[in-house]
């Protein structure tokens, strides 16, 4: 059975609270059990993970080495700057998809730049809590494609 | 039945020729085959596209308007300067996922912007040919479930 | 009696298609009725010429040298980059008056800076299908101006 | 009778005696008249103002609005840096047109950047003294299209 | 008894006509009342100033000094472009308080950037009319305060 | 009866010890201090929180979320490239006061830009340490309005 | 026998049309007349191709691929912009030397870089149409020395 | 008899009074007188003008055309961003020299650029109020060279 | 006997499974392991300590105040954003020496720029886990060069 | 007979010792004993000249003014920063092409920008110790040229 | 008797013969036995050098420390990158004058930035051969003032 | 024995003489000496050179290939734009350390950007004359490990 972890970077646990024009009315827990849901149909485990702590995310990211299949992963406001986030998802054997609730090209500049996505494999932007699905899809396939190889 | 169409831009069709070390050995035609029969395996049909010429694949988005559920799209060079492409995805009602073979964040630093890439739900890249399937992935999950609301 | 050239670039075609709160519902047949129809009360003569291909476009503007009296155009999203039409404007000897449907000092940074700008003699923007009126009224009374000289 | 006013900002006071290469031999006397006879011409009544100072060119601005029908505006060198009259341009109900004599998108680097320009509704620029009686084509056909509807 | 100069710079004598989304319904005039009455309330007098002439809110900055405790000072669009005031901010005695009525962050990117801001004390933006009691607050209380050292 | 959060960031435990030409002698204990019992005066309650965590200071703001009438913050060095911490003040209903001992636009280069204070109603700089007492000033008049509507 | 390729871009058909200050009085057909000879003298066959279409040109030199000993490319004003074409060039077994006509570096600030020239073995410029030979040059030469390796 | 103007900017009337550290204690009359009497000593007569107006100062050039062997002028802040000011002294056919009593080079960064430079003859820096005397010196002997041809 | 602290930040601790190719095939523990014996030798006491967290390797900077007598840092990809960890260098009275094992400047854009730098009084780099004996070498004879003050 | 100048700037006497991956294993005397063998072949004589003194450099160009036909000259990396010598190619009446070893669009970011190529007829790159051969190749033919013109 | 230091850098050598639409048709001789009569009439001595070489320069700077009372200085094309030159203008006690024959403000690009002007009094340019006088005026009456105090 | 090389560049013979707040008091004579009597007392010889002639330093290094165990190099502002000297470095067998007397991040922008340190395996500031023997410690250790390896 494949392992996913579902990651969540700072103010994710703000979710439902924060701005719902922007970034919807579901809480995180609600979008945790969506994606959890959606993989338990599809054959694999989610665990799932939040933290405003950058050293608690990079920790987690470590650990994940050789224990997970793929990263589900929203680094919120740390996509713009956090470099040790970047080498700390460089530095493991786990494909990222990194996703975006709302659709970062659309909004403030400093929003554009994603300083993470050169080390992962996709990026999904834009289709609301959905997006968390589209990018779960990436690495159950990813994996399945590698594992008949 | 869902409909997909793949399109490749400017130099795709040179895959195959073109530095294999970046872009691997694979011809075009090999690689919208297997494409073609991912989709067949998932149920849906997959429409082939290339050209060098902007103005084609400008009026092949505009055609697919209304008759596909998806766009899995290769823009090549495009990538870097044709707002003409990015208004061209904008203005049409069907998802496209941007998708490059090589990791273009590690290569020349013109290739790591892509001005078409706001208008797109996702961008995946650094996977080899097997990219293309994972952009398929996200389109066919999506459409499902835009299908089952 | 006089000639003006009415010229569209790319996605124009899809006016009335694509996002209307921007771009307004009438199609671009609409708009070239509404000018000839304004061309013919002021004594002149208005060709149609749409094309989503930057060649074809060269190609018309040079077709035109020599046989119209002035150019009203909207170069799309080759305002932005296309140095092509940039010099291609600039080697013929009919005056080109630059226009635009939606205010593109208010949009995306992309938006804002226009390569063909320098080698015509006005923009007209933000004024909605009336600007295409506005720009024929240019061309029309220097038409005559150069003519009385 | 429709109304408008043609203003002038800093150093056109000097036109006749500034490099008649760059800006021709005629002085802004001549210029206001010639445009003066165009507008009686075309049955509108032209105001004209000129100042080397900002504020006074700000206030005048605010007295036009309401009271005209459109503004050919010269910025001069203002053209450059004034955010303020942006502001006045873009605060009252009144379009404006803005005018340059010679081509700036031909001369120094400064030149080539309008800040005032987003606020105007069309440039005309590097037609010589004509572009005054351009600039006041687009006002007097809008203001004729507005009245219509 | 404390005094105090409300002063505004170029265009805010238009508020209330200009864009009512952005700057709200009230005139100078009413904001001008508010902030005479708030400061009776806490024992100081309010001097009111508004020009759209940079040199005459220099000049007024320059007579400021010796004489006032405080200055509250919406610089208009002149915030952007004018090191003018900047050093007459710098070269009086008086602490200054910058407010802007819009939240100036969210709007264009010209509008983010003060001149002015760096010889001021603080900057209070975005809390509509109220921001100017807020920006008065703090020039009565550090007069307090240096007035009881 | 009000209450308000005064938070201070990475290095501001050091106060005192670093560079006092700069900073001052204070400690930041001394500073806390001086801003509870300035609060009481004006009828609020003042809770102090320190930490050179950035997650730590993210927590503490979403837990402010509905408890406080107004922060009191000087960020420290996060004011030139914490997102996360702009996107937890911007996240949370609680107004937040920038608060800055030395004066940043006289100092290197990279302090001189704040990515935190478009998320803020005011900032405050230079002053020393009196500018808490400005900053709070601010937040309590602030508070009082809002209360009165 | 050797086989080169002469291949001219947009605009380039209007040569002895477009400004004869900068490009000189010959027509195109002279050039390429002019051109053939030189090759035919130094035995060597010159096809010749111009198109104001990138992507006629971008067949063009798939096209080229194990056909042609040489090219000598004036990509005008593509010059500037079309990573498609820089790509067409570097994915090709033929040496390719881009020549400009004018002194591009003299010029305009956006005809300084291009973005051909990276994938291009030398780069000809400002000699006028002697230019085209002197490129000949290059490559006639580089053809006979990689043949007597 | 040689005429020279003096002319200085705005805040320069604030000299004695701003940061005598940076701009020595001596008043705008004291310079000015002694500007006089090195004028007189050289056989040259100085008229002295100071203001904060732009306007006024553009004005004043205006009047110098013609009536005036030389200027000296400080553009206090209008320095840095005053393209008005420098079309003023680019339009008229007197000599100006522009001085600076601080070293602008080794201040703020914004001091460091001069929009109006390139319409002088030369710029005098960091003497102190002797650099007066400097730029004066450059005036006297151009216009003695200047006669004796 | 002189005390050392050895202090590595974000990513460090995954040394020898990280990229081999650029990071050798040495753990973190061989190297704390090297450095502390290469101490002893030269008569000195070296603590290590690694974290992923910025806020404890800030706090970890505040205990070395007056413990230390230099500092080899790490900084990891903390190097090109924490202006946090930067300030913590200066405010402490223990010189830093900066040591990369890899060579930055030959590596990614950003890589290249150090916002720690600045506080420290040296950096080593390149030099594999040679380099953490190199900077311990300057911070050893640094101490003594002091104490024979 | 014709005289050719041979010219290389600094480090380029290292040939054969410096890194020879990138400018392979021959000395500067082999290379200088090709080119001159070369020359020979085609009737003109080649003189050599290498130093790693800017200054030397200027004096030997300035010396070539009358006295050749034409000059091959690699600049090392005074290609990026001597203005000087930029200065030097522009002042005399000898055609000068620029020539580079290795790929300079392929290394390096500053080795991507040259001042002096502005000032020559053509540069060659990327070619190895052939390109001193190509660069005679276009001086030779273009002395033919003129001189039977 | 004053020392004056006439020094003349890079490429002057050759006036006269480059470019006399922008250098005139003086050689240096001419241009140094003009300055010699001139500071002959002023009762000042003039010692002339020109160099190519940087290092020259500088070392011709050192020995003017302490043995003169002004230096006129025309860097040439070092006056664009040559910090060593700054350097060497900066820790001597001669006040030193830069001076350019042609407007360097009307020119390329690189040449608007002078990298040796901070630590220079004045900059003199535009004025032709004059020039070279005019800097003279400002050392010789600077001088004079120094030595009245 | 060891054999290291100390070298200087550009202006370092005026130490002791230039601006002693910075720099210090010491002439480079005594530096070299202090450097010399260290050396020795490590067991190794060290030669000095300095020179204001990049060539001559150039030269050096090249004869430093082969002959030296290490280099301490102080390039004066040559740090900031010599790509010749970096080359120089990055083309020899020997280690460099760069040293510079001064904080180059605390004073002029230009001096905070080194051209020449990703040649060189560390650098070594702020610490004056000390600093000297700081480098020569990495260098002498350096030589150490690498000779028993």
């Amino acid at each position: 059975m494949k392992k996913i972890l579902l990651m969540n970077g700072p103010n994710l646990n703000m979710l439902g609270v924060r701005d719902p024009a922007i970034y919807g009315t579901d809480t995180l827990e609600a979008i945790e059990e969506m994606v959890r849901a959606y993989g338990a149909e599809h054959g694999c485990e989610v665990d799932c993970f939040q933290s405003n702590h950058e050293g608690a995310l990079i920790d987690r990211l470590h650990a994940a080495h050789g224990n997970y299949d793929g990263i589900v992963y929203n680094p919120g406001a740390h996509t713009h700057y956090s470099y040790a986030l970047h080498d700390a998802v460089e530095c493991i054997d786990v494909p990222v998809v990194e996703i975006h609730i709302s659709d970062i090209s659309k909004r403030e500049e400093f929003r554009r730049h994603s300083v993470i996505a050169p080390a992962c494999v996709a990026q999904v932007k834009g289709l609301g809590k959905e997006g968390y699905l589209r990018a779960l899809d990436i690495l159950l396939e990813n994996a399945v494609a590698e594992g008949s190889e």
